[in-house]
């Protein structure tokens, strides 16, 4: 049965909301679409305001880079090939973890991001989602 | 029984949808909480781009004007007291309907933004949200 | 006795505030010195969100163009020579009335700006601080 | 007997400009409340021009992430888990010292941000406010 792209999202959005309840850290949850468009944004009760637009970020960067932003924080370190590349892109790309690529059938059709706790704990919630996706 | 800031705007966008897929308009719909910060925001499949960033700016200009986006366009139109106010705050006020205050007890504790449609249908189906609140 | 820049920016600030609780209306005030760079801002309790920027922007545009923006209302005007005004100046010029220069000796040495309810109070609330000033 | 949030911000920044002026160092100081949005700044007579979008962001910054921009300095070094979150945020985020959370009952409830002199001066004239407070 067809599942449209926003009910997608509010899917992975809840699947990520019940797990950062259970380990009790108020995120932001966000997914954009294959062009890097906002399908749905939460913010949940006192979750950062800083989160609101690196979750955003986050899911942007996996999405225009097509790599988890975890990997992404490996290249640009000071040394690092890609060192400097937060600061492209209007300063959107975000250089930590908790952003993740959509795949669908081996293409990148969106991207995840989540943003409020530790980096570790932003990553165990954007991997519930994905579990549950 | 408490009801969350999330799970309210969650409420408000539901009936959002609701209202924009009887009249066959994908919306994209957005509430800000007492701040001006971004609590939740949808966009349905086929809604216009353009339209995320207005519903979100709708939103905010009915709670940083405590008025409705359809109240500030009668007073910025020319020779009108307040014309050129849509230039102001980074550009970022929606002088045409569509976004609402939500108050609760008299005070404005957030605000609603719709777009998508025209701007009656989208000051339509916010009523609907409004109403479903 | 020489008084500080600052401490001229809060006598005016102060009467400014004295005048808006007296008409009911919680305003925000800014001033800003002869390079346009902000010197005192104060919102009041209760004061509109929208208009942190707009009073800032109001001491500014009469700075700037050393005339009240009431005076600026006149001539940007659709049909008038500055029509279009308001969006140059990456939009910070305001075209209704809350500013004024600041203005010591003949010299322009500043700006005041006041937002918070109509034109005319503000206005009202600007016009009471330049007379304590 | 109920102080306003403008009232307590005064109270603050009086306490911040004392304690500049004692140690010889014109400061800016700025206070958002709990949506981020500014309260209250003041520039003394001296301060660096460019303070004056620093200590608003400090302020934003610390109230944003919940804790003060020294910690957050720790954390966004080369090789720490968050560095190159001074990009995130429209570039608004301070990854040094002088912005510290208010916090009220264990609520935080707004920032203060202190620029104008080395990181410790800044410190010590914020810490100074926060003791008044």
């Amino acid at each position: 049965e067809h599942v449209s792209v926003l009910g997608k999202a509010k899917q992975l959005i809840a699947a990520a909301e019940q797990k950062a309840a259970e380990i009790g850290v108020p995120m932001v949850i966000a997914v954009v679409d294959a062009g890097g468009n906002l399908v749905a944004q939460h913010r949940m009760d006192g979750a950062l305001l800083g989160s609101i637009s690196i979750a955003l970020d986050k899911a942007y960067t996996a999405l225009a880079l097509k790599m988890s932003t975890e990997e992404v924080a490996s290249v640009v370190a000071p040394g690092q090939p890609l060192f400097g590349l937060n600061t492209s892109n209007n300063g959107r790309f975000i250089t930590f973890g908790g952003g993740f690529p959509l795949v669908d059938g081996g293409n990148v059709i969106g991207g995840l991001g989540v943003s409020g706790g530790t980096v570790e704990e932003d990553i165990t919630v954007a991997r519930a989602a994905l579990a549950a996706y």
